[in-house]
């Protein structure tokens, strides 16, 4: 590693702790590259060289002509898990899905633990939209996501949120929609870890989203086979 | 995001599947920045910022005087899950160690049923420096992140192993050693994991992690508390 990335790196760093000491949150504005450079007692230029480190670390994104701001991937980069070097596609999507059936039964049953009435009210909400989609026979994908972020981060656990964004993050990497049959028993799944979880039924919320994964399981494939 | 900006992600992308197409493993040099900015019909200062982009996203690693590589961390970043903006030290320990209790008992009972021979002579050999250290009350961290990492990869899931490095990975965020006994118990539980494995026997490779992660729990609680 040169010398001048070292210092570039250095800089990151200190900007990242300033964001954490002045608890900013993801959209608010840093100071510009002029205030930063006086703060941190360097040049413009890396401080230039800093924020665009950030950048691709996902931890600030500049809005041309508005300036730097906090990211809200907070950041999570785009493929944490580097699954853009993995070539076979279909393999990667099965193995993703292998992994939240080892993940996800237990976060419901945590979020039925441990779940807030105001984060109840934001999963039946997030149930809803998803429902409308998966019965209309429209991409779901970003609303299904959101449901099942939300009811990770309902498991009261810090680090999961973050890691749930991964595993159920990437838009279905397989083409074509899943069949009629099979979006309507991913919504009646959905809503059956949501009546579980509402009712405080860890176990239940265990039993419903093992069923919800079979059923994506099932449909991909079906998708494959296509 | 400035139009400059999308250029370097461009070729940033470009040179990722250069890196793909051409089966580059870590450690393999890439071209210099004459020959990719010549392949890639480009100047050599984009070429030159899109490979800073890939040093912070951990694609490639620049040895000075000898060119750039692909790192070992195959897009894995540094902190992936964006753990630097929890401030909670301790609680991020403990919520690692509580998604470990959901992960790895299943990963181990994977492992237990689909591991090749030369995994498991890879197991026991990590398993042996780890006892080693443990039992020598030296620093164990990386030798026991190697093991479970390891384990990891033996399960055959090809998105896991990138996970196993994120939630076994961080050094242990707490100061200080375990005590002896808490050392000798890891090394035993250690232990009985690797049998378990060997002896494909899925279940007690399942309960033998389970003993193992309670016990660094146990140890966590008593170091904090320190």
């Amino acid at each position: 590693m040169e010398t001048g990335k070292l210092l570039t790196e250095r800089v990151a760093d200190e900007i990242v702790r300033n964001i954490i000491g002045k608890e900013l949150k993801p959209g608010d504005k840093l100071p510009n590259e002029f205030e930063l450079a006086a703060k941190l007692g360097v040049g413009r230029s890396t401080v230039r060289e800093a924020i665009k480190t950030l950048v691709s670390r996902s931890v600030v994104e500049i809005r041309r002509g508005a300036g730097t701001f906090v990211s809200a991937r907070s950041g999570v980069s785009e493929d944490p898990l580097g699954l853009q070097f993995l070539d076979d596609k279909v393999r990667v999507a099965t193995d993703l899905l292998e992994l939240r059936f080892v993940v996800e039964p237990r976060l419901a049953s945590l979020a039925a633990g441990r779940s807030t009435p105001e984060q109840l009210d934001e999963l039946m909400q997030l149930c809803d939209a998803c429902e409308k989609k998966m019965l209309a026979g429209e991409d779901f994908s970003s609303e299904n996501t959101a449901f099942h972020a939300a009811i990770a981060r309902a498991s009261g656990n810090i680090v999961v949120p973050n890691l749930a964004v991964i595993l159920c993050g990437p838009p279905s990497m397989l083409p074509g929609m899943p069949s009629r049959q099979a979006r309507e028993e991913m919504a009646r799944t959905n809503r059956e870890i949501l009546t579980a979880i509402a009712a405080h039924d860890g176990m239940a919320a265990y039993d419903a989203m093992l069923l919800h994964l079979a059923q994506c399981r099932r449909s991909i494939t079906e998708q494959s086979l296509k």
